[in-house]
C-alpha cells in the first residue's frame, strides 16, 4: 500500500532519481510508525524524509495572474468540504489560504487518499491553477481561483488526536490550555498576524531611527545588581566573590539605563538606540511579563527650544514644553507618526499635546489621563464658605468633584448610578428637593463643619450649574498631588468602563497621544518600593533625572517635595507607553541626590560609581526615553493582553506553560554555583 | 569672576531671558564645586545646568560649504596647539573633529579662558566658519576650514586627573585598565567606528532579511534548563517547585533553537529571524563572552535542489551541496554578499565553495580550514610498502604529510624550521644525504616495522617530488576523521602564524568563504561535554539535526558512527562564523535519536516534550542557521578580539571590570529565592 502510494501519487519528475525511497523506509522499525495501528488506511502516515522539490509559490499569494500555471505548494491541509462532484480542501501557509479541488472521478484514483490525510498535516501539492466559475468567486487574493490537485506528498502527518484545532475559531479552549500548546495556538491566523505586525513595526522603528542618525548598540544583559526601583533577577556564577568567599552573581538588566548613559557620556555614540530586552522580578502585576521589550533611546547634547530653534532660543521655546530634551520629543513624535502612517494609515497631528503632572492630576485625577472623553474634575474648595474652606486648608486638603450631567454627558448617566464605586469617592444624585443644599448629603462636607443651610452653597452651585437628575462625584485629597491617580480619577475610569461595556459610548478611533511633564522628582515610596526605600525619599522615576533648572535651588535648599523633574511620560489613550527625561550630567549634583536626598549608604552607591566617574570626565548634557514595545503592539493589534503580541509569553505569575519553566535543578548543578536550597 | 565670565562669554541671544543663572548658582553649596580648590583660574569649572541652545551642526560634517556661516557646535575640547598669533583647539564629537581658532588678540579677552578649560571637557561653541589659508588646507571633510570662536559655554568640565586621555593614541594604558574605564576608552575613535559599523551591518542584515520575507520574532531569554551541550546560566525565582518543595529556576537561553523550531512547526512564521542574545556559562575560552549575539534564521519547507529548481529537481541539484536546505544556503550567501558590498565595497563570488567534512579533514586537517594558503595535506599510506601499510591498516590509522618546498612554498621555509611544533607532528628536513630514505628518520615510520633501505620509499618520493632543503611534516591519525583538527592541521596554522608574524606572507585581501557539510551526526563526547554525556554518544552539533537521507538506514540500523548529518558550517578565513542544519521533522525519528542513540533518560528528555509534540502536529520540514555576529564583526573591523566590537565586554573569565560584576548578594536577598551559599 505504502509503495503504491509513493509510486503513483508522486509524479516521476518530483522524485529525485537517486532517492531509493523504498529501501530506507523498509529499514524503519514498524513499531516506530504510528500508522501501524491504523492498517486499513489507503495511505501511509509516515513522515517524508526523502528529497522533495521546492515550492514554486506560497498559498496566499496565488491569484488570477497564475491561472493555467502548474504550481508546487506546501502547507497545512484543512478540513474537506464536499461539493457535488468534487472535494474542496483549504491549504494554508503563513501567507494565507488557497482552495484545492479534487474531482471524485479523477482518472488517478490514488489521489483520493488525500481525504485520509489528517487535518493540519503538512503536505506538498502539485497542481494547476484554475479560474473559479463566476458564481463561486469571492473577494481576496485567492478568492477567484482554485488549484486542481495533480499529485501530492504527505510531508508530515498531524496526530488526529491533537488537543485542539487552531483552524477552528469557534471551538477554542481556554487560554491556559492554549498557552500549554502554544505551538498549536500560534498557527491561528490572528496570532500569526500579530507577530508579523510586530516585526513590521520594529522594522519601521529601526529604519526611522537609523535614518535619523541613531546607532544601535547592544548593552549587557548580564549586569551588576543595583537597586533601581524594582526587584531584579539574579544569575549565580561559578566565580567566587573573593572578598567574602561567597558566591558571586550577575543581575539581569532592568533597563539599559546606566549603559546607555555611559555610551553617551563616553561620546561613543551621539544618538543611541536599542530594541532591548529588560527583566523585572515583580510580583504578578496584571499584564506584565518578567521579560519585556523597550524601544530605548538616548541623545547627547539635548537642549532647550523648539524644533526650529537655531540661535533664537527665546522665540522658539514652546510654552508647554518647559524642559530640555526637545530633540527627544521631536524624534519620538516623528517615529510614532511614521508607525501610525505605515501600519494604520492614520495621519497623526503635527505635535502631541503636553500637560503638566499637576494639571493631569487636577483635571483628570491621573498621571496618564484618558483624554478621549470628558468628565473633567473641578476643585470646588474655594467656592465653599470660609469656615468650611478653613477646615480643608488646615488639613492641607482640597475638595474636588466631577458632574455627570443629563444634558451634557448622557452616555454616563446610567454608568454613574450603577458602576463600581471607588471607596474614597462619594456619589450624590441631585434632585428637585436637594438642588440647593445637596452638599449636605456628603459625608465629607458634613463632617467638616456643622451645616448652615442652603445659602452657603450658592457659589458651588453657580460654578457647577447642576440640574435635577445630574449626579456629582465628590472626593477630597491632599493639596499636593501624589502618586498616579486620585479617587475621582479612578472613578472616572469606572464610569467609562461601564459605559463602554453597555455600548453607551464609542471612543474616537483616532489615538490620543499626550505628554505629561514636570513630575515631582522625589516621592515617599509606595508599597512596591518600600522594601528598598526604608522610609527615605525615593526617585519618582529614577535617580538620574535632572531637576527643572528653576528648581535647582530647591534641590540644594532641602525643599525636596517641591522639586520637579525634567521627566516626560508619553500616554496613549490613557495608557503610559513610555517615559524618559533629561539626565543629571553634573557629578556633584548626582552625588548630592544619591547622598543627601536619597540617603544611600556607600554600599548602595557602589553600583553607580562608574556613572559618577563618567560624569566627571566631561559627559555631555543628555536625555532619552524608553517606550514599552509590548504595550505599544498590544494597542496596535487591539489585543486584550500583551500575551497576544508575544510569541512565547509567560502567565501573570511568570510561569511558562509551554516550556514548563521555572523548574527544579539538581543539587549537583547548584553545587557548582556555590549555592543550595535553604 | 564667575559672573563676569557668564555675562561676557555667553552672547546675549544665547541666554534664555528667564534664566536667572546667577541666582540659582549662588544657592549651590561651594563645597560641592570642585573649582573651589583652584581659585585662581579665570573660569568657573562648574557644570552648566541652565538652558542652552541647540547645536546647529555636528563637528565632523562641517565643510567648505559652510564657510561664512555662524554655527553652534558641541563636543569635547582637545589639547591646544599654539600658532604664532592664534591658538588652535580641536573640537571632537562622534561625527569627527573640527579645528577651532582663537586669536590671542581677540577684542573679547574673556575668550582666552578657553585655554583653561580642561582637555576632554564638554563645551558649546559659537563661532564663524572660515576658509583656511591654502597652505594649511588638509584632506578630509573639515580639513579646509576652521571655526573662529566667538563665544563658548563650558557645559561640563572634565576632571584634569582622568586615568588616561582617550584622544592620545600614543599613550594608551593596558586593556585591563581600559576595560575598567570603558566609559573613557569608548571615546577613542576606533571603538566609536567599530560600534557604528556594527550598527550598520545589523541594519543591512535586517533590511535584507525583511525584504526576503523573514519575520523578526523575539523568543524568550528566560527558558527552561535543558542540556544541549554547554553549561547554562540559571536564574533563581521566588517560585517554589511544587512537586519537590525546592526552589525553581529559569535558564538563560543558550540559543533560540527550540523556540525557533516551534515557531516554524506552528506555522506562525514561514521564515523567522532574530538578532538574538545567547548565553553560555563556559569556562573561560579564549575570546568568548558569557553573552554573545547570533544572527539566527529558520525557514519552513526547505527543500533540495539548486537556486533555479522549479520542478526539475534532477538537473538543478548542485553536486557539491548534497543535502537539503538549499534555500538557507542561498539566503545566507546573498546576505553575506550584501554586507561585503555595502560595508567593504567588495564583490564576493556568486556562490561560496562547498567541501565535505571528510575532505576538509583530509586536505587541511581542520573542519574550519583556512583556504587562503597552500600546504595541502596528503595521505601517503598507500605509497608505503605493503608491510608498513599493513601496520597502519591494523590500527585503523593512516599516515599523512605536507611538504614545505623551497621552490613552491618559500614563504614557509623559515617558519617550518622555527615555528612551534604540535606534539603529534614530526618534522623531517630533506637533505642530499637522506633524499631517498628520509622517512627512516621518522619515529612514526621507524617504529611501525623494521627498515629495509631506501628502495621501499620510491613511491612516496615519486608522489611528493621532494628536493634537498624541503621539509616534510608527518603525522598519523585514525582513519575516520574525528573532532575539529588533526596534528598536521594545527601544524599548518603554526607555520602560517610564524610566516605572518615575520612578514614572509601576505594573505589575500579578499575573504575566503567556505561551507563545510556532511559532518558525522554523532561523536564520542570531547572533554567539554563529557560532564553531560557520561560515556554516551553525543550530537556533534545538536540533537535536532537530520541525518543525510541516504544514512537513515544506518541511523535505525545502529551504525551510529557512519551517520552523516545535514549540517553546514560557514567558514570565513579559517574561522567558523556560523552553523546550521536541516532539522528532524519526524517525531519518531527524533524520539529514536533521543532514546536509542543519545540514551537520554526520561528526565533528560522532559525539556524536549513540547518539541516532540509539535513535530507530531504536522510540523513542516525545516532548517536554519545561526551566525556569530560578534565574530563576524571582529573580522569586518579587523580587531584582535571580539571585545573591540562589543560596547561593554567582559574579560575571558566573565568579569565586567566596569560594572564590577559578578558581585556578592546579601543573604536576605538570596533568602527570597529560597537559596543560600553552600
Amino acid at each position: 500500500m505504502r509503495h503504491a502510494f509513493l509510486r503513483v501519487c508522486t509524479p516521476s519528475h518530483l522524485v529525485f532519481p537517486r532517492v531509493r525511497v523504498t529501501s530506507f523506509i523498509s529499514y524503519r522499525p514498524s513499531r516506530l510508525n504510528h500508522s501501524s495501528s491504523r492498517p486499513n488506511l489507503p495511505i501511509s502516515l509516515t513522515p517524508h524524509s526523502a528529497p522533495f522539490p521546492a515550492r514554486t509559490h506560497t498559498c496566499g499569494t496565488l491569484s488570477t495572474r497564475d491561472v493555467g500555471s502548474r504550481v508546487v505548494l506546501t502547507g497545512w491541509l484543512l478540513p474537506e468540504r464536499q461539493g457535488k462532484l468534487v472535494s474542496f480542501f483549504p491549504l494554508k501557509d503563513s501567507s494565507g489560504t488557497v482552495q484545492l479541488v479534487l474531482s471524485r472521478s479523477d482518472p488517478k484514483p490514488e489521489l483520493q487518499a488525500l481525504k485520509h490525510v489528517p487535518v493540519e498535516s503538512s503536505v506538498l501539492i502539485q497542481g494547476r491553477v484554475l479560474l473559479r466559475p463566476p458564481s463561486a468567486r469571492r473577494s481576496g487574493t485567492t478568492g477567484e481561483i482554485d488549484v486542481q490537485v495533480e499529485s501530492f506528498i504527505l510531508l508530515n502527518p498531524a496526530d488526529p488526536a491533537m488537543p485542539f484545532l487552531p483552524s477552528n475559531p469557534y471551538n477554542l479552549p481556554n487560554e491556559e490550555l492554549r498557552l500549554k500548546y502554544r505551538h498549536l495556538d500560534l498557527r491561528r491566523s490572528v496570532l500569526t498576524e500579530n507577530l508579523a505586525k510586530r516585526s513590521k513595526v520594529a522594522h519601521s522603528v529601526r529604519n526611522f531611527l537609523y535614518d535619523e542618525g541613531f546607532v544601535e548598540v547592544e548593552t549587557p544583559i548580564l549586569l551588576r545588581s543595583s537597586v533601581e526601583g524594582a526587584r531584579e533577577f539574579l544569575v549565580p556564577t561559578r566565580t567566587n566573590n573573593l572578598a567574602s568567599n561567597s558566591p558571586a552573581f550577575y543581575a539581569l538588566q532592568q533597563s539599559p539605563q546606566q549603559p546607555k548613559q555611559l555610551l553617551i557620556a563616553a561620546g561613543a555614540v551621539d544618538r543611541y538606540f536599542q530594541i532591548a530586552k529588560c527583566f523585572r522580578d515583580e510580583d504578578g502585576r496584571k499584564d506584565r511579563q518578567p521579560e519585556f521589550t523597550q524601544i530605548d533611546l538616548e541623545m547627547a547634547y539635548v537642549s532647550w527650544g523648539g524644533e526650529n530653534s537655531k540661535n533664537d532660543l527665546k522665540s522658539s521655546w514652546p510654552r508647554d514644553w518647559r524642559i530640555g530634551a526637545s530633540q527627544v520629543r521631536t524624534v519620538v513624535e516623528s517615529m510614532i507618526k511614521r508607525i501610525w502612517k505605515e501600519v494604520e494609515n492614520v495621519e497623526l497631528p503635527h505635535q502631541f499635546q503636553v500637560m503638566t503632572y499637576r494639571e493631569a492630576m487636577s483635571r483628570f485625577g491621573s498621571d496618564k489621563p484618558d483624554t478621549r472623553f470628558g468628565l473633567h474634575i473641578t476643585d470646588i474648595t474655594r467656592e465653599l464658605p470660609a469656615e468650611r474652606q478653613n477646615t480643608f486648608h488646615q488639613s492641607n486638603e482640597i475638595l474636588e468633584c466631577f458632574v455627570v450631567s443629563q444634558s451634557h454627558s448622557p452616555e454616563f448617566v446610567e454608568a454613574s448610578r450603577n458602576c463600581e464605586r471607588d471607596p474614597a469617592a462619594e456619589l450624590i444624585i441631585v434632585t428637585e428637593q436637594n438642588h440647593s443644599d445637596w452638599p449636605l448629603r456628603s459625608n465629607i462636607l458634613d463632617s467638616s463643619s456643622p451645616a448652615k443651610g442652603d445659602i452657603e452653597f450658592t457659589n458651588v452651585n453657580r460654578k457647577l450649574k447642576l440640574k435635577p437628575g445630574d449626579t456629582v462625584w465628590l472626593a477630597k485629597r491632599s493639596k499636593m498631588s501624589k502618586g498616579g491617580s486620585t479617587a475621582l480619577g479612578r472613578q472616572r475610569l469606572q464610569l467609562l468602563e461601564y459605559a463602554l461595556a453597555k455600548g453607551h459610548i464609542t471612543l474616537p478611533e483616532k489615538p490620543h497621544f499626550l505628554w505629561i511633564t514636570e513630575f515631582p522628582l522625589f516621592t515617599r515610596s509606595d508599597d512596591d518600593k518600600e522594601v528598598f526605600a526604608k522610609g527615605r525619599w525615593t526617585s519618582t522615576h529614577h535617580p538620574f533625572t535632572a531637576p527643572l533648572w528653576q528648581d535647582v535651588a530647591a534641590l540644594y535648599g532641602g525643599e525636596v517635595e517641591a522639586v520637579r523633574g525634567q521627566h516626560y511620560d508619553l500616554v496613549l489613550n490613557g495608557v503610559e507607553i513610555g517615559g524618559g527625561s533629561v539626565r543629571v550630567h553634573d557629578a556633584n549634583m548626582q552625588n548630592h541626590i544619591f547622598t543627601n536626598i536619597l540617603q544611600l549608604n556607600e554600599q548602595e552607591k557602589a553600583p553607580f560609581e562608574q556613572l559618577l566617574h563618567a560624569l566627571r570626565c566631561g559627559a555631555p548634557p543628555h536625555g532619552g526615553i524608553a517606550l514599552g514595545f509590548d504595550r505599544l503592539m498590544s494597542i496596535l493589534c487591539k489585543t486584550a493582553s500583551i500575551r497576544d503580541v508575544i510569541a512565547f509569553p509567560k502567565t501573570s505569575v511568570g510561569t511558562d506553560l509551554l516550556f514548563k519553566s521555572p523548574a527544579g535543578v539538581a543539587a549537583d548543578v547548584l553545587k557548582q554555583y556555590g549555592i543550595k536550597p535553604r
